[in-house]
């Protein structure tokens, strides 16, 4: 399974690398079990010890040149077209093959902007220049990260597929979940609840586990990103918890909100509805108008306009993210023109990237309300991955 | 645990600036959950998201300068004496720290020679230099790896302890790995078997799970580092296993070797009896001349030589490595003058490192016969951290 993803990526690199008009992409590494270079998952499939090039050429080509006790495994478990061994220098082989191709330039994973385009060491970098110093090809070298943000983002059938699978499960630990959430129960106690019942049927978590899931309940409970304390679920409270898992390499990233009825309370306070009506709104307002060429930022704006006509405080964090192998991945998002976001916001919108939507605010005297759900990016629109809460569900 | 572990080093780390003249040490990083420094586990112990710089001085300060919604983790989890917090951007906090102590080299973590001291990324080595840009600091970036190298080497007590009781678990499992093997199992079942023990116990694996353990039987075994395959043990095969634990962060890695009695032996054929005791007395031999001062080309030469005297091939690679958060860990090793270990073979052997010493060498029509043992270089020699293989396992 993951030598064919790997394969397809390879593939579908090629064809960025024309539309970006670039010739070559190499990654190169070495001790990936150390330290490693986020593109490895996606194009190399499998580890490298030694010194090695990933290259993928313009015209179609993929060339890979390591140590030689490693050429077996990359003839095994990876989709490179070529594999190369070589024993005491890379320098030979890897200036060979560039006299060969020739390219006018060579995208290389460093990146200011995208961590995940930046994993290029900078002594790895110093390595390559002198490798380089008796050619032209150093001055060659410019950043990959217009590759990599377009071949995390744009997701194959495959993987689509596979991410399918990894929300179908957490939304079924989501259903366990909302048998286990009572009075009583401690943050700390749902969560190692969602954590064994994720443990137990094999899968990893999307991000740390210290908050995956993150937990909330009631009026005092913390900002996002904070791990769950020993508060316990009382009578009036809203929950909500954000939740992903990993599976086959790839994250979901999912958010689901309850209300705990008091004594006597048939259906949610009329507050508690509407903040929870105002939120499901406003992600099903952003569906009706997410398609490729527009930006997040535009995406972003809808949802926040919208809750703050409404009378609530906008969240203070972007709309939504792209999802992949990282729960936060690929390069643009739903974000506002805050500084820190830089031109991320204003990158247009593509077919087949996965996007979070995920609002919130907060329901004076009763705790967050939020949803979080996932849409894949269609040619004229989106499709929802993940049924959508339509209801509040009633503890 | 952790956070004791990380205080210590950070201790280590201000001494070993003073011995190398370097005023300070920065690590500067972002994004750790999908790249992270190989110098985190050491001195970070907790996640950054943000860019952030951990930064030791050689007056005794330790300041982190994060993101502020990581403050709270930082104080609670990692042992700098100061943690301050930015939520824009991390330039002024980052140039005011400068400024106060205006050290004469920043110390940061690029290296051609190391990896483990490679965790700087181009881009972010281009956004330090950015955030320095109008200051003098830039040009007084120096590589940190004679720090990084010494750190790594010099274990604490604490670390010693830990490192002594992920050796104690990882001969017990070889021990029961003596009841496993006999004649008809393959090399993958072994080698399955050793895993689902460790996992049992609740223990990590010490490398890639591919080939942690390598198993090798009889005469047609192949080479170092390959995956374990179908070969089935026989009689008359001699069997090698390389395996390690992760425990608590910190890694073993040790090889034992047994003999499979053919019908009617009662005790192993002289070749292959030669054979063992030429790699046990090499071993012994090593230990008796390590101490501070000397060299790891000498040591390597001692067992080396000692093998060839007696009429077998060479061993391939280096004598030994040093153990510790990586199977492969810390600077010098016991190596033999070729290009590829660079200037490694010439570092001085320090007081406090963990070394493996493995020869191994093919003895013909039996297999391979191996042993790794670990030691701890104390002032005036060493001790054996494993309980050395006197004797051949008879199965």
């Amino acid at each position: 399974m993951t030598n064919e993803i790997i394969k397809q990526k390879i593939a579908q690199a090629v064809q960025i690398l024309s539309e970006k008009d670039i010739d070559l992409w190499m990654t190169f590494v070495r001790e990936s079990g150390t330290i490693k270079d986020p593109a490895m998952d996606m194009i190399g499939g499998v580890g490298c010890t030694w010194q090695s090039a990933l290259m993928i050429n313009k015209d179609g080509d993929s060339t890979a040149i390591v140590g030689s006790l490693e050429v077996e495994n990359f003839e095994r478990f990876s989709g490179y077209k070529n594999v190369t061994g070589y024993v005491k220098s890379i320098r030979e082989p890897l200036n060979e093959y560039l006299a060969k191709k020739n390219p006018r330039n060579i995208a290389v994973n460093f990146s200011r902007n995208s961590n995940l385009a930046d994993g290029l060491t900078h002594g790895m970098f110093l390595i390559l220049l002198e490798h380089l110093k008796e050619t032209d090809f150093g001055k060659r070298l410019i950043s990959s990260e217009d590759i990599i943000s377009a071949l995390r983002g744009r997701k194959s059938k495959t993987e689509i597929e596979i991410m399918k699978e990894a929300i179908k499960v957490t939304l079924e630990i989501f259903d366990e979940t909302t048998k286990f959430i009572k009075q009583g129960k401690s943050e700390i106690e749902i969560a190692n609840f969602v954590k064994e019942r994720a443990k137990a049927r094999g899968f990893g978590l999307a991000w740390e586990e210290d908050h995956c899931p993150s937990v909330f309940t009631g009026p005092e409970a913390k900002s996002a990103h904070a791990a769950p304390c020993d508060r316990k679920v009382d009578k009036g409270h809203l929950v909500n918890m954000d939740f992903g898992i990993r599976f086959e390499g790839y994250c979901s990233d999912l958010q689901r909100t309850w209300y705990v009825l008091k004594d006597g309370e048939t259906k949610a306070p009329a507050a508690v509805q509407k903040g929870f009506d105002v939120i499901r709104d406003s992600i099903q307002k952003v569906a009706d108008n997410i398609k490729p060429g527009v930006t997040g930022f535009d995406m972003d704006s809808i949802a926040r306009n919208y809750i703050v006509e409404n009378g609530f405080e906008e969240f203070p964090h972007g709309l939504g993210h792209q999802v992949g192998r990282e729960a936060h991945d690929g390069g643009g998002g739903l974000f506002p023109n805050w500084e820190k976001y830089g031109n991320l916001p204003f990158l247009k919108i593509e077919e087949s990237q996965v996007y979070t939507i995920e609002p919130r605010h907060y329901v004076e005297g009763y705790g967050r309300a939020t949803i979080e759900e996932e849409v894949v990016v269609t040619k004229t629109g989106c499709e929802f991955r993940s049924k959508p809460q339509k209801e509040l569900i009633l503890i």
